[in-house]
């Protein structure tokens, strides 16, 4: 397929080398080019602006870190809306808020262009493997024009409805679970190391039993071992993503009071350890709020 | 074995039977009888009271409702602490306070006999397969003592500790966890839910990703189906097994919002839905607070 | 003074005619100007554009309902940025966002003009009696030109810094510890009637000792009688005014978990009583929640 | 009147001087008898024990430090049910537990003996000075009977209700009120001061204008300050009262998470900065928390 990719970052990069392995056509393009060139060693094919990278392709994938990053590349005269055709498709796969993702796709409607939303679930590694999850959500033939891309980058994707946005809601809510997982690890963690049993201890139990899920082994072991720092996904992003996520609670009048507390973790952690750390940082707030 | 089993709700009386289907030999007291009948014709021998449930066994089994009804059958006259001989051993499995624990270790000291905390994990249904989960803490000659008992009952034992409370300990951690992720659903089912994504759909991406683990699949599934009454746990005891945890973290000085928020949510699911419902009913208190 | 004055809501309509009253000469706009109709039959008159109010005057004041509505009024070819003379002052009454405050101050200085912020505390009848508290930040000079019109309309004023937008910032903190008495009464209440305490019997005792303020005679009164609707200031309105805190919160890096707990309950109780209810229905919510 | 008085920390030898003073017979027991000087001194008799206090007495008040102190003087041999005149009045004002109160109330209607509660408002100088608030509740005629005691002691007294325990339920309430003031002032403060007006700024535009109560002006002296140690109410104290009302929340099923945010602060402040702070050194872990 012939394929146009923006936003070369940490996932961006692993997820279009695993499109050129695929042998799909790829034109590449990233505010900062030379992220770029372990891709065009590859096969891939630097463009000269977003425009131009989606200009003629049957689909452009955008993966950038923000609403503001993504609508940048979107808008304007070298944007994506400028250049991609008629018909063609755009597959926006960073974690953006709803209303973003709505606005978006009243725009590509307005210039006879397709969109769907597919949001990934994975680290960096499980991008590079190929292993991603994929809420995707658009239109039936949309989706069918994606799979051949889907296929290539991940382990399964998950359709869950025709209104493109709805993939976001859904991967607000799958963050939101990771970071609640989060907390209440490092609350049980906490009580129990205070109580007199190390923390590796419980999380064997844990997930021996019934937590026997990658989230808790993942995560489990990042806080026994406190490996904060580099941060694999850092605090602030992990703010925003809480932030998106209260935002769409705001606008449809749900209460989410967990929510308010990972959000008020995560800014007690940043305040006091720093912009650099790993969101699961928490569990260090949550420890030394205990007096550890 | 000679063992006395003494508590013949739902999860003790499944448990005694594993024991007696093991070819143990075993003496069953409870405070209504009647409830001993399917034992004794299974081949259960009933005790006149706990304490003659205790006399001349290697081991007695105690798995009450409550911290009082577990002090009811050990104390006084007709109590197991007047009934063990000297050098057998207690197993508790109730799940009672760490304190509560703490307490009876110091009575059977002084009485000069043997004391472990074997609290489960798993529902009644798993107790009828012996499979359950079992925090064990005590003295590694009593655990090995115990061996015998636990192989017939239970899949997995993780050895926590010496001290037999830190079993307790490890099981009221293990109950927040279970309704940290009950709440953490709930909230995310709602939110899904109200932005148009229905419940069963978010399910399907959370345990087919990164939540692949029994208590998503688990209390998912009665979240989804929203089957709270007739309840498997009911909200009170869950409250109790949540105040229990509270109760430890106000005595080591941990701070638990997580903790707060389920019991409040507890609270309010009691106050409103009646003491019937399950503890997973936390879930219809999240969406109707969302306005569903 | 010539002043000009834009937004002639319940809360402008009462400041500016104490500025007509006490003989000032006044242009108004408003966005219907029917409701301008007591203001010019009291002497005002009606200015065409947010821009025709604003020139050749010594001051413009705004107070409208959201940074939305300011802005529209500030900006484009009709606006006061437009209509302001060179050296004129901007007093901004609003209650709005303090990053906007920053953006407005920006904006008139790069237009050589003046601004002030100078949002108030009171409701209504306090705005027509000229009883409002005034919290006012901004250069020595711009305080000095605003004090004869702060004098007809307040009974004291609070200059809190030379930076405009820290007006903004007290004006959001004094809200939320307004509603966060509010939510305190509402769970003492629920608290003391489930027990046997009448609500007034309770506020009796606060009010009568430590207590002792408007705040609490005021909304204890609403709270007891469960003067709800029509609202005073309604709830989607408080939860905005939430929402800015929280902004400001996030910026700053301060976690705000009680900010945080009146925004859910603002959020459950628009979601469940609707969204004409007074900010003060959480009370209501509180009690539901406790099963009254 | 004839009044035996036990218990003699900072607030019960303030009170029973006053009483000293408004030329009463006191008969006074201390667990530490040196703590009586001052009063026999002045007039009052040292007793031998609290049955000793309590006998032939028209009424005898206790004011102990928590639940089981005041258990301990009631209780026993030297108990004063043991030494209290049938038809004489036991008059308690410690802050104890609703249940608590309620289980007097019963021993006492079993001795024939009469009782009432008045918990009382006010830190140790204003019991000095007489300036106490009380709350009571009791049957009329004991009521009657305490009014030359209460006037001699305090400003004004609020009655509640007639089942005595009604009494520690509004100071429970009270209780948690002003801690509620505290933490909204302490999370306000912080934002302030993070975002450029100094605390004691923000504290004047708040008692300045709809915040000009008693508690206000004191705990927000404290928190300017931040003086927090040594403590005039220790914030384990604190924690005990929070835990009380927590009970009774828990009796009644009434969710309050603003009590449970309190009680975590609570739990953080004297796990990081040691038991001997004030209650209203949670201001500092808000603080902290936001990185100052």
């Amino acid at each position: 397929m012939k394929i146009g990719f923006v936003g070369l970052g940490n996932m961006g990069a692993a997820i279009a080398a695993n499109l050129v392995k695929a042998r799909h056509e790829v034109l590449v393009w990233n505010r900062s080019a030379a992220k770029a060139k372990p891709l065009t060693d590859a096969g891939a094919v630097l463009a000269a602006s977003p425009k131009a990278a989606a200009a003629g392709r049957e689909a452009v994938i955008t993966m950038l870190a923000d609403d503001a990053a993504l609508e940048s590349v979107v808008s304007g005269d070298d944007g994506i809306l400028a250049g991609l055709d008629q018909g063609a498709l755009h597959i926006s796969m960073s974690t953006i808020a709803v209303a973003t993702a709505e606005g978006l796709a009243a725009q590509h409607r307005a210039h006879g262009q397709r969109f769907l939303c597919a949001p990934v679930f994975g680290r960096p590694e499980a991008a590079a493997a190929a292993k991603l999850f994929i809420a995707a959500a658009g239109e039936p033939a949309d989706l069918k024009t994606a799979k051949p891309i889907f296929e290539a980058i991940s382990q399964r994707v998950f359709e869950v409805g025709t209104t493109p946005s709805l993939a976001n809601l859904v991967k607000l809510c799958g963050n939101f679970m990771i970071l609640s997982s989060i907390e209440a690890m490092a609350e049980a963690m906490t009580l129990a190391e205070k109580g007199g049993v190390a923390k590796a201890k419980l999380l064997e139990v844990l997930t021996g039993s019934l937590f026997d899920a990658p989230i808790y082994r993942t995560y489990g072991g990042i806080l026994v071992e406190e490996r904060f720092k580099p941060a694999g996904f850092a605090a602030p992003l992990g703010l925003k993503d809480m932030r998106l996520a209260a935002q769409s609670a705001d606008t449809l009048r749900v209460p989410m009071p967990l929510l308010s507390l990972l959000r008020d973790h995560l800014l007690q952690t940043i305040a006091v350890e720093g912009e650099e750390i790993d969101w699961s940082g928490i569990a260090r707030t949550v420890a030394k709020n205990g007096g550890l």
